[in-house]
C-alpha cells in the first residue's frame, strides 16, 4: 500500500478473471464438508494457496502466513492480475527476516476471498454460476479451519509459526484457540482479538459504498456487464484512510496541489492526497470482488475471541503451548497497541510464553507491509530464538 | 448530533424544499455584486438567516453564529424542515451562555448551502433553473464577506462577538483576518486555521461518495426525480464517524448487537453502531442537499490562512483589535488541539490577545454541540468578560 506518483484515470476497470491466475489450488472437503460457523457445510470447495522455500524432510520448519482484508497468496510476486510485487517482498525471501533459505512459507487464500479460494466470485457447483450472496457468510474461525485443512493435507504435524498483520493477526489468534498443538509459535501484528466500534464503523460505511453502488444489483452482478466499481473504489478510498497515520498523510502530502500552481475552484483532485486516493481506489477494483470485500469485512467485524469464551479472553488461551509475539506500532490507530495490550495481558493471565513489542513508527496501521527496521529485527530475533528451541537447524 | 435510538428504515427520503422554509431572506449583491474568490461575481443572491434576542439601542451585543458543515440558521428550533430542536439549543437561549437576554443572536446560512442562501440548489436568476453546478465554487472567505453584506444590512457597526464551531470556527478566523475592526471578540472552537491532508482525505471520500451515485447525473439531479441520496447517506456515514471520538464509540456502542441476541450471518445491521449510522446517513439526507455538500466540503478543504500571506501565519492577525478565544477538546481528533495551538501561538507572535482553554472531553469532536460544562463555562467567563470591556450592561 506505499504511494506510487498518484494520478487521476478515467474509470475504473473490473478486475481481471482471478481464478485462472490462483496458481496452486486444490479441492477441500469432498468427503466430509466443512461446517462453517452459520451452520452452513461446504464442501468441495476450492482453496487457493502458493510456498516459497522447502519443506524440509522433518516438515518442522513451515511457517504459514496469514493474509490481511485486501491480501492474497501472493506473497512475493509478480501478482498474476497486476503484475506487480507481491504484498510482503520486504518481509518474505532468502535473508529476509521470513528466510526463504530456512523456512518453506505458505500463504493460502482466505475463504470469502476473490484468487481462486471458495468465495462468492467463484462457481457455485448447484447452479454453475458464481454464488453471489448465496455464498454463505463466514468467519475468522472458518478461514483457519480451512487453513488447517491445506495443513493436513501438505502432511504437516505442526507448524512452526503462523504469522500475519491486521486481519490476518485475528487469524494467528485464532489458530492459537482452534489448534494449539497444531503450531508451535505464532506472531499477530497489528491486530486485536475483537473488532472495535469504531472499526466495525468504517466497515460499514465501505459496504454501505457498495450495496449504494446501482452496479452491484443485491450482490448479483458478476453475470453483468457493469460492475459495482465506483462503490468498491469508495470502499476501498475510506479503508486507505485508516491504514496510515494522520502524521504520514500530512508528511506524504499536506496540502500540495496536484500538477498545478493554484486550485481550479472545482471538484477535480486539486490536492495531492485527492489524487492518491482516487488512484487507489481505481487500482484496487482492477484486482478485487465487491462481494468478497462485503464477506471479508463482515467476518472481520464478527471476531471477538473473549465473546466465543463467555467474555472471558484469557479462556480462549489456557494452557496454550503456544510461543506468542505480539507487535504493535505506536501510530496505528485503526489496531492501536492498546488492542495487542489486551491479548498480552490475557495471555500472562495465564501465563503463556509471550514477548511484546510496541514499535515507534509514523507509518500508521500499514507500518506492517513497510520497511520498518526495529520491527523486521524483532521479528528476526523471535523466529530465531524460537527456531532454536524447536530444534531447527541449517547448514 | 447526539444519538437518537438508532432505527433501520427504508430508503431515505429527498430533502423538503428547503427554500420555503428559510425563515428572514434577505437580496444582496443587487447594485454591487460579491465579487467572489473564484472571479466570479454573484449578485443579486439570497441570504437566509435568523435572529435570537434583542439588539440594543447600541447595536453593540450582536453575537453572529457561524454554523459548520451540515449546520444552518436554526440555531433554536423547531427546524422547519425536520421539526427537530436547533443544532445549538445547549448554548443559546435565556440563561444559556450565548443567553438571548442579553445578546442579540444572528445567524445565517452559509454562501453554499441548502437552506435558502444561494447555493447550487437556488434558482439562477438567468435560466430559472438550479445552479447545480453551475454555482461558483466558493470559499470560506467568501461566506464570511456574504455575512458582512448582512451585517452591514442591519446597520450594526461591530458585532459583539463571532462565534462556531468547526467550520464555523474557520469562518470566525477569516472574519478576524478579513474585517478585524467589524468584531470586538472572537471564538474559534475545535477549529483550524488550515484543512488538514487527513481532513481533505476524508471529505473527498464523501464527494466521491456523492459523485459515485448514478442518481447524481453530474450535479444536473435537481429537475429529476431520482436524486442521490445513496451517496449522500454514505457521505455523512463517513463524516460521522470523524466526529466521534474511538471511545466515545466504543461506550456508546460496543459490539452491542441491534435488537438481537445472535449475529445474523448476513449485510443486515447486526451491530449498533451500524444500525446508527444508517439512522445518521438516512436522516441526513432529508434536510441537505448532496451539491451543497460538494461545495461547503470544497470550501473547507481550500482554507488555509497561513498560505494566503506567503505561509506566514502571524500574519493574518498584524496588529489585530480582536480578543480572542480559542477552545478545543482533548478527544477531538479532527481538528485536534494541536490546530487550535497553531493559531494560538501565531496569535502570541504578533501580541494579539488571546485565550486558550483545551477541554477534557471523551466526546471526540461533537462536543462542541454537546453538554460539556467545563466548556460552557469557559465561554460564558469569556463572554462576560468581554462584555465588561466591550462596556456592556444589563439591568
Amino acid at each position: 500500500m506505499t504511494a506510487p506518483s498518484a494520478k487521476d484515470t478515467s474509470r475504473p476497470a473490473p478486475a481481471a478473471k482471478a481464478a485462472d491466475h490462483s496458481g496452486h489450488c486444490i479441492e477441500l472437503g469432498a468427503n466430509a464438508p466443512l461446517r462453517l460457523d452459520c451452520g452452513t457445510e461446504l464442501g468441495p470447495f476450492p482453496l487457493a494457496y502458493q510456498t516459497y522455500g522447502t519443506l524440509n524432510a522433518e516438515k518442522t520448519n513451515a511457517i504459514l502466513v496469514c493474509h490481511a482484508l485486501t491480501g492474497d497468496q501472493f506473497v512475493l510476486g509478480p501478482h498474476p492480475v497486476t503484475g506487480k510485487p507481491g504484498w510482503w517482498e520486504i518481509m518474505v525471501g532468502p535473508g529476509r527476516p521470513l528466510d526463504t533459505n530456512r523456512y518453506f512459507i505458505i500463504c493460502s487464500n482466505v475463504l470469502g476471498g476473490c484468487m481462486g479460494t471458495a468465495g462468492p466470485a467463484e462457481k457455485n457447483p448447484e447452479t454453475g454460476k458464481p454464488y453471489g450472496l448465496d455464498f454463505p457468510v463466514i468467519t475468522i474461525r472458518d478461514m483457519v479451519a480451512a487453513q488447517k485443512l491445506l495443513i493436513d493435507h501438505l502432511g504437516i504435524d505442526q507448524l512452526f509459526c503462523v504469522i500475519g498483520g491486521s486481519m490476518g493477526g485475528m487469524q494467528v489468534l485464532q489458530w492459537a484457540t482452534s489448534y494449539p498443538e497444531r503450531i508451535f509459535a505464532a506472531v499477530p501484528i497489528a491486530s486485536s482479538a475483537r473488532h472495535s466500534a469504531q472499526n466495525i464503523a468504517f466497515h460499514e460505511i465501505g459496504r454501505q459504498a457498495i450495496m449504494a453502488d446501482r452496479d452491484w444489483k443485491g450482490g448479483a452482478y458478476h453475470e453483468s456487464d457493469d460492475q459495482p466499481l465506483r462503490g468498491l473504489a469508495v470502499a476501498r478510498m475510506v479503508a486507505h484512510i485508516t491504514y496510515l497515520s494522520e502524521k504520514a498523510l500530512q508528511q506524504k502530502f499536506g496540502r500540495e496541489l496536484q500538477d498545478r500552481k493554484d486550485v481550479t475552484y472545482g471538484f477535480e483532485a486539486d490536492f495531492q492526497v485527492e489524487s492518491y486516493l482516487r488512484h487507489q481506489g481505481i487500482s484496487f477494483v482492477e484486482r478485487f470482488d465487491a462481494n468478497s470485500y462485503l464477506y471479508i469485512t463482515r467476518a472481520m467485524d464478527y471476531f471477538d475471541l473473549a465473546e466465543v469464551n463467555e467474555g472471558m479472553l484469557p479462556q480462549a488461551f489456557v494452557n496454550t503451548p503456544v510461543r506468542f509475539c505480539l507487535i504493535s506500532f505506536t501510530s496505528d490507530w485503526l489496531f492501536p497497541t492498546s488492542e495487542s495490550r489486551t491479548v498480552v495481558h490475557a495471555l500472562n493471565a495465564v501465563a503463556a510464553n509471550v514477548s511484546f513489542v510496541e514499535v515507534l513508527s509514523d507509518k500508521g496501521h500499514d507500518a506492517f507491509l513497510l520497511d520498518e527496521p526495529e520491527f523486521h529485527a524483532t521479528l528476526e530475533g523471535f523466529l530465531n530464538g524460537a527456531a532454536e528451541h524447536r530444534g531447527l537447524t541449517w547448514s
